[in-house]
């Protein structure tokens, strides 16, 4: 008997038929004798439909508009979630962001959350009701204007939730699994993780594992909320991610697996800064102007200087859909800073292994960059956290480079095999 | 200069060109210099599509999560309608009708309008903008949950916003061109009426004229607000709810016309309950057995005592849709009543001639009926008010009874050709 919080994704709940699959597991788990509140996502392709039918009115539909627009998609789910639950005979009432209290900055599109408020939730709790509440929005503190969340919305909703109810999991459904040791459609030997922790998660989240969102672990690593990733499909336990390091919890003795998994990412590209003056200051004017406009830089590598010439080249990795404002930014401070050349390449591909066992392993980097030679890729930027080693090649080379590290870090599943569902939810 | 409530439709806003239509119509109030709040219905037949998502997860909705779903339909519409007048450069925020202060009861599917506190609209106009608001929702004054207001919803929700914001005037906007003297698609020559008054308004709303609701009328006669009815499609013209009678304004000196218009109606059925105990009494226990099932009685009608046995019949029209509930609530009293025997006809048809005028001419009953004679319309039952004259006949005589009155009272048009666009808003 305890708080449990699921959230289902869009794939989950992407019609009558899968709403009806949800709410019998809602069900279940009340019945069980839990308190269950649920964050649900869009149904299935809801959200692209609204954006589509703003792009016919207006090419730049104002931002909070189009929030309270997409706002919708919930409100439908949510409504029919609870109508399901109802029908079951088990008491449902859905809740807005606003009337769940998920408070929020201004910034539409992609609003931070400041507090959760969830008077009217606890108060559904107490008198016996599960409580659905709308993921991905919010209501702004001092506008009062509602907000969305941006991407990995839902999953954040959900964990923020938790957090502020003291829940005991925080269950994140979608149409996976769980958490594998590397994509199953590029490595169909991947194996589902049974636990990873908040680090490792967080390295795999930001390198290209898409099943859980950055914000979401963030914020269940701040408030030590366990998430439970599984399959809205099947009944089958997924993956745990906690602050216990992998297998440690169901034998104590056992000696820590060093690796996780293997996470790539075909979604950045990578610009070259020519002859950049090598003096003090010059490349961070160079990351000043990035900055400015708003982009993210992920990777950075800075080639030794050429003592004849005085001058070095920069490159940096960010997101694909940045890289022309990213070029713009870097032309207009050409002239200032006084670099020769701008390179684009947005056919790179990055592949990167995690595992908290590397900070004490110190061959980890010598066998990833073995394999990857074995295998014929090319490495072109390397860059390594405490429990990550990240590496970019050509964008073709990508399954042919996570293969070979998956097998090569021996991660390949004996028995279990991955079963992916299709569509991702939001 | 003024402040003028704009409302439209599910046909005027069905699709992105719909909208864009509409922007126009609200960016040129706009620059003519007034604060414009606009309400919006539903999208098309977005409503009916949320009932059938409702209808495929759960045979009976909870009614709290009912209108959870349904309100969703406003808020798309509203929000992409605030895009295409931004895209116009006029700015534009849009409101929930919790936003908007559009306080209810918790009657949920037909809630009543408690209060309205426009504070966020006002805000907005006073900034420069245009408000669009959702029609047909609030929010419970004592639950705070979402609420709809039933048929006729958005167009209560223009008036009174026009009334809490003392509004110069409430514009309908639909897809006819205004009131007709008759149903255009009955009557081809059904003239467009320039004025009506609230009370003709009311007898035609309540009548079956479909163009405008009841409470929406009632409404604006309470706090004395202008309703102009007019088309989407055209810039003409269109009808005029005031509380001056029909084109006095124009030419005070000229005589009032009699009659406005025919109304018809064939949503009703008749019931018959044979045999009643002449007690005093007895009736008011059948029509309190009846109202206790929530069904609104419209005519009724009690035959004179038979001497010889002691006993009556009364026969009352309600909704088809309650006709069974009727029925099975009758049944229930049978013994305590000890009336004979329950009737049932659906096939029947309401004809009503309305006009302010009546009231001083004795003479429109008899030619009312003897224009149904000639056109070998028999008469079932009949019931008047000061302003109006109602019968009930054979559902199939319905096309020829309104034709045949129309004409009689001389309400053909002699240029104006009606025209109907297909489609009724909620």
């Amino acid at each position: 008997m305890g708080l449990v919080v699921q959230k289902y994704g869009g794939s989950s709940v992407a019609d009558a038929e899968g709403i009806k699959r949800v709410a019998q597991r809602i069900a279940a788990t009340k019945k069980a004798g839990h308190d269950v509140v649920v964050v649900v996502s869009a149904m299935g392709d809801t959200t692209d439909e609204l954006i589509d039918l703003a792009e016919q009115v207006s090419p730049l539909p104002p931002a909070r508009e189009l929030d309270m627009l997409l706002t919708a998609g919930e409100r439908i789910s949510m409504a029919v979630v609870a109508m399901a639950i109802a029908n079951l005979g088990i008491e449902a009432r859905s809740f807005t962001g606003s009337q769940a209290g998920v408070i929020t900055d201004s910034a539409h599109g992609k609003a931070r959350i400041i507090d959760v408020t969830p008077g009217r939730i606890q108060t559904a709790l107490d008198e016996g009701s599960v409580a659905i509440v709308a993921g991905f929005q919010g209501v702004s503190q001092d506008t009062k204007d509602i907000t969305t969340l941006g991407r990995g919305g839902s999953d954040t909703t959900a964990v923020a939730l938790a957090a502020a109810m003291g829940a005991d999991v925080c269950e994140i459904y979608t149409d996976v699994d769980g958490v594998f040791s590397a994509d199953p459609r590029l490595v169909p030997t991947a194996r589902k993780l049974p636990r990873v922790t908040y680090e490792e998660m967080l390295e795999l989240a930001a390198n290209g594992a898409k099943v859980l969102h950055l914000r979401c672990v963030e914020y269940a690593r701040r408030y030590g909320i366990p998430i439970h990733v599984r399959s809205s499909f099947s009944q089958k336990e997924g993956t745990w991610v906690t602050d216990q390091p992998q297998d440690q919890q169901e034998e104590p003795g056992m000696e820590q697996a060093i690796i996780s998994g293997v996470a790539h990412d075909r979604s950045e590209a990578k610009v070259t800064v020519v002859g950049v003056p090598d003096k003090p200051g010059e490349a961070a004017s160079l990351f000043r102007a990035v900055a400015d406009a708003g982009i993210n830089i992920d990777m950075v590598v800075q080639n030794v200087s050429a003592a004849a010439t005085g001058r070095t080249d920069i490159s940096f990795t960010c997101p694909r859909s940045d890289g022309q404002a990213a070029l713009s930014a870097l032309d207009r401070v050409r002239g200032a800073i006084g670099f020769e050349q701008l390179l684009y390449d947005d056919s790179i591909g990055k592949i990167s292994l995690v595992g908290a066992g590397m900070r004490s392993h110190p061959g980890v980097t010598a066998e990833f960059c073995g394999a990857l030679a074995d295998a014929g890729v090319n490495i072109e930027l390397i860059s390594t956290s405490e429990i990550r080693i990240s590496v970019v090649c050509r964008e073709e080379a990508v399954p042919a480079a996570v293969a070979a590290v998956h097998h090569a870090f021996q991660l390949d599943a004996t028995d279990e095999v991955a079963t992916v569902y299709g569509g991702t939810g939001r």
